[in-house]
């Protein structure tokens, strides 16, 4: 293409930052995987249809028809809060209100971006480790018919939850099953399905169009991709006009090439598999590294790829300073160490030798 | 990076469309400029924090303090709407409203977002040629004060614009300052900013912070970019708390440093000047290429990268058969072709050998 | 009831106005007709199920059914405002667009509330004399399926119009029919509707159910109510679960009773007619009035209760501080005077009188 | 009147209900204070500027800024959502979250309306008797300056509560300065703060400016008003534009003095007090009356004009076939008993009767 502008060759890009360093903050501070990054430049080049008429997405929506069945639709996104609205602005009209846990992305991770796009109210419940109950849905949903009263017509989970823990199948079937009986339709928060469906070694439609979720918002930005997520409608008769949906949230790409280019990246070969799967494998290594290590106490074993921890108080900042990660939990002084599909055993190696060296000053 | 995985090396991304093949539809079916593609690769690896706290981030910051002002703020987000939707929310109030032309892509091509997203209301104004005049913003610019009506407080204009037209610096500088004299701030829609800002051979400070634009969608995407628009803030006083809005809107990428990275490939040596002034430059060959053909009507020069022409309407189809672009008036029968960074001479020339052929045999 | 209490005696309400003084400002600056004053009495007492479980409401059912049709549904609410966005909520989803003139009151009258509280698209077209034709309307109710562009699925016509003009049967129809022909619904804001058809001598249902109008907001207010207006479902199919968004909308009244009260007082036996007719009659009796006086130049012939007309600009403020009324053009120095249910013959002959005088300083 | 109109002699209007029976469903099931009655009358007549302008409102003006401090503003409205969506749309920009009680009708009972018409996002907490502790609300009011989180700047607190408990002075200050002393501003559900008051025989503004609350949903309704609530802002520097948010959410009554005279009639000399204190004797003596019955289970003593009791399954339906109630929790059995301005003695005798037949029966 140096025909076109003939003045390409300087400057090149160089790197701003150590392309070395790894911390445990996030599995959003990580980069792109290469086979990612190949995707993107095969996509490159000639002209496409913008907005999904192009090569790539068609590709998309076979691998997907062809991984959760005839009847599924994939939209592309730009973000997981993207994801989310747009997903739950298709499952419900005007009156609707949506059941999830307390700590889930949408209630507390997103500046409130359902109610303030959407007008979507929420009703949030508190669980303990995250995962919600039949039961507890039952304390919310109610009030069906009565005028006064948000119809709670949507049920959001999310998995792997934000407190890492992971629903296992029956867990997760009996909430779809007990929303469904109660006229509700599914929402699955999926930003990290992949380290849920690699922890328990499932495919992804085992969780999701297996045991009738309607709809998913699939991650793939957390897991190796440099931005691309999907609205992955798995029955039609759940929602209302997705393309719509998705123009009038500012969620739709006009290069969804590259997008479906990087999902089909991770999606066709499960590549998905492999980053998540080791991304959690760190995590346990993570735990057995440190878990010997006096002041270190795990708060819970890591069923994904999320380690959480109380460490000493005066010890968190210190630490922070050589490898990022976040306080979960001022009060307890319970931190947060995600593992990614770049995490090294040498970095593991290395962050357990930074915490026993704060530890031992403190 | 393959020793992370240790499985990376089968299959290899291959190619789903011709990388050859370039039509006249827009600028954004266009792929990734090679300069932009090789910053992409620049900035991956390691860790870096999100949502902004990136190394990348920060020296965009710098870039555009230095070349807008140092009291500029700039906001990476998705997509044209997004920008555009971020940046009116940042400047309204509830019960404020935007003044632009009914041409606006705010107005037409954005499927309500400003309403539905953000409760903005727009005054859209008719405009023979797409440019906005102070005594049109007057006819819909009053009633302050007045709690019954919506308090058209932003003037909201688009350089250059969608029909391809260019707002001299005169122009511009004329409406900015008749609506800061009515108090009222402005926002530039610049999508194609760089179109302009080329075509006048102007550096893109003449035709926001120097004459007092308040707040700019500025526009990679549609000149080179995979998917990078910011919004850029040169009167700070015009708005309120960017970071959240961009958040609540679902604008906020998480591996944010990709974003950065191809705004400062386009921005820091000027390339977005050689891609779009390439543009421009073809949308002059283009035009002149078919000014002579029997059956094409020009109906106005090109002044950026837009050309538009009436054609006979059984011929418009056939010929979009072999080269994808846009009806833009089917009571006319005016076409509308977009010129790209990437547009060639040989593509051109195939082009108006194709409405050479199809008007020959109709 | 002073046995519930026994303490009611003392104070007893004293006027703290003017009650002789009527202006020509608006005819909502009318109080309440002794009929409606008397049918709050004759409400009131006992107890009655809040929010439209009363027997009023009951009974005001089965009387727009008999004038409408069967399949006719009243929702009582508050304002006009409140019944357009209610109106307009019910025909919409997010990704519609309603067609309006530029001078309706819902696109200059409301501060923006359809788009604010309901995140709905107005198109408004510029209209001369306030009225839309087929032609207007198909300027941009175009784009059907079309991703990008919000869909005109709505056309709201107002009868009699902010203009004071009338629409024939004839000319609403066609646009009804237009309407219908393009898939879409109709909304008629009817705040003045009975002074539409008092002035074309026809039943309500003449300019809405017989014609095909699917919604409309029926006013009561501006025609002798305390404050009672009702979204009046005609086509069911065109709206979804109205109960639901007068709720969301806070439009739903707790005493409902007393709004049905005052609608059945209105459309029981024809009192909207002899109070609708009446300030028509005066309008006309004012125009005949002040057609002489050297000065003053009636700009249209009055068709239903409004007259508008130009005064020298010095005169207007001087002829306001003793009747109110609204300056309606800045620019021409159009007036607008309004008569209601109220207004006496003599009420006009002093008007004509001040008139006459200040003029005659002038 | 008649002479306006010379046809107002027929028909008259007859009542459609039995105006002699009263149930205990509701306080809003009442009907309208003969005072409040006369007070519409009396403010009947000539004409008076429509949206505010008018003598009543102004009167009212000066009442409260004597009873509530000179700074005070009151803006009159239709209905309590109404009141309570513009008095947090008041208080909130666009990134901004409310904290209340799960139990709040803001949460419970508007059909979502504060996010629904305002984009509002709530943070509800269970509080098993409906109060909030400066304890319960620190669980979710962190994060403050995290654009990733609703920031939650607005305290909802509601006296008397959904649970017909009453805050003490002492109890509401504390929430009053730990809501200040974190920033937040502090908003007042006062539907029924009449109640609250009578019941702690303290004035309005000991439980509201005296204390520090910025603003307050002021009841009229459900104390005998036939319709008019009002927000009522203490501290003007805790909002913004009150006239335009009550406009834009279509809660600005053209014949505002209508409101206003309600509203003076039920504050100027202390009307609230005696309707409300006698709903809270009513509620006190129907406790005693049935609080020997057998199968009859008082929950709680009550507080304000509201008894709570649990009550055998079978029995509810028939009880409520007599004399209308609501049914509170189906799981427990739980049922509510309300009084009202105009509850009697004997309407207390003839509810215990029925309830003891039903009993007896069962």
């Amino acid at each position: 293409m140096s025909d076109t502008t003939g003045r390409l060759a300087t400057p090149t890009a160089t790197p701003l930052h150590d392309r070395d360093f790894r911390g445990f903050a996030s599995d959003n501070n990580s980069g792109v995987h290469p086979r990612i990054l190949e995707a993107l430049a095969a996509a490159n080049g000639g002209h496409q249809i913008a907005y999904g008429g192009d090569a790539y997405t068609a590709h998309l929506r076979e691998i997907l028809r062809a991984q959760f069945g005839a009847d599924s639709q994939v939209y592309p996104v730009f973000n997981g809060t993207g994801a989310n609205v747009v997903a739950l602005d298709l499952m419900t009209q005007r009156w609707d209100a949506v059941v999830c846990a307390r700590s889930a992305h949408i209630n507390v991770d997103e500046c409130g971006a359902p109610e303030k796009m959407a007008g979507i109210k929420l009703l949030p419940l508190d669980t303990p480790d995250g995962k919600l109950t039949p039961d507890l849905i039952d304390t919310v949903a109610w009030g069906y018919g009565d005028e006064h009263h948000a119809q709670p017509t949507v049920l959001s989970v999310t998995q792997s939850t934000e407190l890492g823990t992971v629903y296992s199948v029956k867990e997760l079937a009996a909430l779809v099953d007990h929303a469904h009986g109660k006229g509700m339709v599914v929402h699955l928060d999926g930003a990290r399905l992949a380290n849920a469906a690699a922890a328990l070694d499932l495919p992804l439609r085992a969780l999701t169009s297996d045991i009738g979720v309607d709809v998913v918002s699939l991650g793939g930005t957390k897991n190796g991709c440099l931005g691309a997520e999907a609205v992955l409608v798995l029955e039609p008769k759940a929602v209302s006009r997705p393309p719509f949906v998705r123009k009038l949230n500012a969620q739709l790409a006009s290069k969804m090439r590259f997008a479906s280019a990087q999902l089909i990246a991770l999606l066709e070969h499960d590549l998905w598999r492999e980053t998540a799967g080791h991304a959690n494998e760190m995590a346990t290594a993570l735990a057995n590294a440190v878990r010997g290590i006096d002041g270190v106490h795990l708060t819970r074993e890591p069923e994904a790829n999320a380690v959480f921890a109380i460490l000493p108080a005066q010890v968190t900042p210190r630490v922070q300073a050589r490898y990022p990660f976040y306080l979960w939990d001022e009060a307890s002084g319970e931190v947060r160490w995600m593992c990614s599909f770049d995490t090294t055993l040498a970095d593991i190696a290395g962050f357990a030798d930074a915490l026993r060296e704060e530890l031992a000053r403190a």
